[in-house]
């Protein structure tokens, strides 16, 4: 499956004879190679250095890695201590992004409606859960798309950070996939695309999709991001998210905040735009929501040059924390949740 | 002159021989290479590549152009025509910092009191000025250095964005040297460097000062000024300026008014550290400051690597403009400028 069904959403990743191959995104977009994942090892590995990378994407990456972890048990009694053991490995990748746990936790409940049928049953619901995901995913961009394209009028230029399109999910994207949604209805003129330190997804993953696609878009650094809004070149942003609380508060790439507190200075509307596995109730608030730390090289080398005098230490925060107040509205699957988000989250999880 | 005097203002300029010698600017931190020029245009061309930067080191520089442009003159009626050649072509070179214009000013002054006693004279008094200028601004940031190291408490974690240490003026610093100043009084913690994409001007130049200072210091993204803020992890901001004008507005790298209003919201003091000669009072405000595009290169490569797909146009402001409100105080060598600007300046310039 998974080839590239229309040339609006393709898929970083697919399911093919042996195993799971994903399109190795740190190459990108220099060299498009993708890569071969047999073991959930690989699959752990390839989520750590970010070779997949964005909240959706891994989610379906490790329900893919689940299938390869227990597809080699032969005997029915370690099928247990197998998935712990492969779950354990997938989820300790990255401690931010929640759709990742949330995979993992449907990806359990499968686990437990096949595991006394056997290992060969377990494999085979695995991958057709898996397969479900991935397509799934897809269906539900499109319909944030559709959802998030409402909120632009004609003319507007789109301001977004790091990525978030099919490079970043099971494919069409979230906010990217917003943008595109909106740009085909004629209401996008231009996209500014933050470069979005320190490992440039957006000149390198952002800028390469909207390529592909015909969107016109201008690169800026995300020191841009002031200078833009304060001479009114800004109509709306639209990002992604890596972890909603149940209040609203959205952990997302290192810079989103900055972006939020600049668009509530200048009345720029600002919208997140994830599916619901992204908001995790079971967090309170930002406060809750660990942020990952990575190594300081992501800063001080670009591309393997040496940016900064040797022995300069870095710190290295990959996600910060933008605070319900500054968010305009949530685009999900389900419609734009607005404010006040205690109740609206509630609301789209089907409580009055 | 200008052999390092102490090893806490080192010079970015030399004139010594047959010319001006620039550290090349756009080398550092992997190589420190002394560049010599002996025309005018080396000069021009040394400013507007960057190879000398910063807008106190830019005017000392267009200082020493002056005397290179006027020492090969032999024909008394064509001093005038050749001053004035001199002059728009150094004037030229970069539009937003205002020192350059002010020391091309007081070059002219210097011309006009000796032009009568012909093209030896001029050199001799341009070249005299020139070295006198040099000398001057170092004292002048020394003076900025006392003056602002009053205003931060012990064990401040400071934060600053750019460079404006020696390398950005003829010594010591403005910004930078207000944090070396409060480091030797014992109230510096640690600095947070913004690496200030996109020439990486932090995380190769302020790091390198900061390392052969032996203050401690942590290189970030741009991006992380905002989480940094919001943990309590930023006691106050020091930057630069380009230009400052009559009310105050203040001209500075881009992404500076970024960190001004990341710095209100979160009640951190905001200043501003520029000799007087930064201060346009010709400007009335920052609307009518002209803010210089660069090539869209400096965005999409890194250090010749290119780091977004071919045929990517970025945009590319060089400054922005940070609006007084938003700034705690203007550090300069007659002391600490505060709210309402448009009075604190023109008492600073001597009027009631």
């Amino acid at each position: 499956m998974s080839e590239p069904r229309s040339p609006d959403a393709f898929s970083p990743m697919r399911w093919e004879g042996p195993g799971l191959q994903l399109l190795e995104q740190t190459k990108l977009p220099a060299e498009e190679v993708w890569i071969d994942c047999d073991t959930p090892e690989q699959v752990a590995d390839a989520i750590r250095r970010l070779a997949v990378r964005g909240a959706p994407a891994i989610g379906v990456a490790a329900a893919y890695g689940l299938v390869l972890g227990m597809r080699t048990v032969r005997d029915p009694g370690r099928l247990r201590a197998r998935f712990e053991e492969v779950s354990e490995l997938l989820g300790s990748t990255r401690p931010t992004a929640v759709n990742l746990r949330w995979a993992l936790g449907r990806g359990r409940e499968v686990f437990e409606r096949s595991v006394d049928q056997g290992p060969e049953a377990v494999t085979a619901a695995l991958l057709a859960w898996a397969r479900e995901l991935h397509a799934e995913d897809v269906r539900i961009n499109r319909r944030i798309g559709e959802h998030g394209a409402t909120l632009f009028a004609g003319g507007s230029r789109v301001l977004t950070h790091c990525n978030t399109g099919s490079l970043a999910t099971a494919g069409y994207g979230t906010a990217l996939g917003v943008i595109q949604s909106a740009w085909r209805d004629g209401k996008v003129e231009r996209v500014w695309v933050d470069e979005t330190r320190p490992l440039l997804q957006g000149a390198r993953l952002t800028a390469w999709e909207l390529k592909k696609l015909g969107i016109p878009f201008r690169l800026v650094t995300d020191n841009s991001a002031g200078i833009l809004m304060a001479r009114g070149l800004v109509d709306g942003i639209v990002v992604g998210a890596d972890r909603i609380a149940a209040n609203g508060d959205t952990a997302n790439k290192i810079g989103t905040y900055t972006v939020a507190v600049l668009a509530h200075r200048h009345g720029v509307p600002f919208y997140v735009a994830a599916p619901l596995s992204t908001i995790d109730r079971a967090t309170p608030n930002g406060a809750a929501i660990p942020i990952e730390e990575r190594k300081s090289s992501e800063i001080t080398e670009v591309f393997g040059t040496r940016i900064a005098p040797d022995e300069t230490e870095a710190l290295n925060f990959a996600f910060d924390v933008t605070p319900a107040e500054l968010i305009t509205g949530i685009i999900t699957e389900v419609g734009v949740l607005r404010p006040p988000y205690e109740r609206s989250i509630a609301g789209a999880f089907g409580e009055p």
